[in-house]
């Protein structure tokens, strides 16, 4: 079970649509608002995202701002980090091991299985904030967007606010 | 003592007060910033402060926008992650283990004892961002924000900055 | 090797030059952004950046907002925590200790040998928000801004970004 991990260096498997929920402005600043839901085919995975939330981005037309971009889940979580596929190998067994799929944790008692989704997200963080300047992410040459997935098989969301200024 | 945590699923154990310390606008974009005020009664605690913050952001007025929370200590942290019972104890447990309280740091030999506290700082992160829209948290139906006190008995503060659009 | 860490409590060692890369406005609102050149001298280090990072706010003119600093690389962090030396030592004893170099990462067969450095920074995020209040950091007594370094001797870069309220 602790191997069924979807790496997805490139692709952004277990998308299913991007859902504008909020637009707001006034003056030169706005803000946008998207959802986009995933259903991830197996239990754990780590699917690069990068495109989908600079599709929000452009969708926003603000041209130099910050985007949060967050998981809306307690067991999934956001990382910026290379898109080489050995490296998610690493990365999936290192979580792994610092936070373990076990049998017994108290979280189990409510019926759950879970537990280690919890602290996987929680090693992982839920959220991060890409810098938008110039209407692009303001990145380095090897950064992407990574939803790390930790109890998947079913529908979640994921949230990106765009805000900033639009000229 | 490294099992004395204060485990608060749903209330904010060790809130003394909230105080207002600025508040700017232009336009129809505003900022609002409060610090909390907390006194965990025990070394380790887990504190939901979802309530208070959202009481922070009510009082902002801002309708879209992003939300800071941030403790101001070097031996605290602020997460989002769900609020039942068993899983606060399995999360204490892990950051234990990953962060030990042990007599042997070297930040020991200035005469402090806390030198987990700040380990267990760097694994937490000390603040997040929470997307507002329409007013309200933009959550899903688990998350809830904690406070997490790693040499608590002593004030403490947790600074809170909403900023946005209000219409 | 692993033992060969610059640990920097005051000076920022291993600066090469601020470069401001873009500026906006409108209205009230803000934001300029500027990239620091870092060069450390070896292959890992914990840096503070507080003063370097506080002199892109003043520039920045901006009084109330917030603060984005982030590594534009994957293989760095940005953290918040004390300057303490003997603290610098532990941090990195147990950054080592969670996120340990090793030769056999899936991510070495590229011909890297930086596979540690990448998980290294995903344990301490690669960026962080820092609010601005009164154009200053709304810091308490302690906090103060580091940037991790897991794979230096070459010249990176950390992008600053400040948002808000200029008036």
């Amino acid at each position: 079970m602790a191997g069924d991990w979807t790496l997805s260096p490139h692709q952004s498997v277990g998308f299913l649509k991007a859902e504008k929920t909020a637009e707001a402005g006034a003056g030169g600043y706005r803000s946008r608002t998207e959802y986009l839901w995933m259903k991830v085919p197996s239990r754990y995975g780590l699917i690069n995202i990068t495109e989908l939330v600079a599709e929000v981005v452009e969708r926003s037309k603000i041209q130099d701002g910050l985007c949060y971009v967050g998981a809306m889940h307690i067991t999934a979580g956001i990382y910026v980090n290379d898109a080489e596929s050995g490296l998610l190998q690493d990365i999936s067994a290192w979580i792994e091991r610092l936070a373990p799929l076990r049998p017994d944790y108290r979280h189990h008692q409510t019926g759950e299985d879970n537990g280690d989704a919890h602290l996987k997200s929680y090693l992982t963080n839920h959220q991060t904030t890409v810098p938008i300047t110039g209407g692009k992410f303001d990145f380095g040459t090897w950064q992407q967007i990574f939803y790390a997935e930790f109890d998947g098989r079913r529908e979640k969301r994921i949230l990106v606010k765009v805000t900033g200024l639009a000229f």
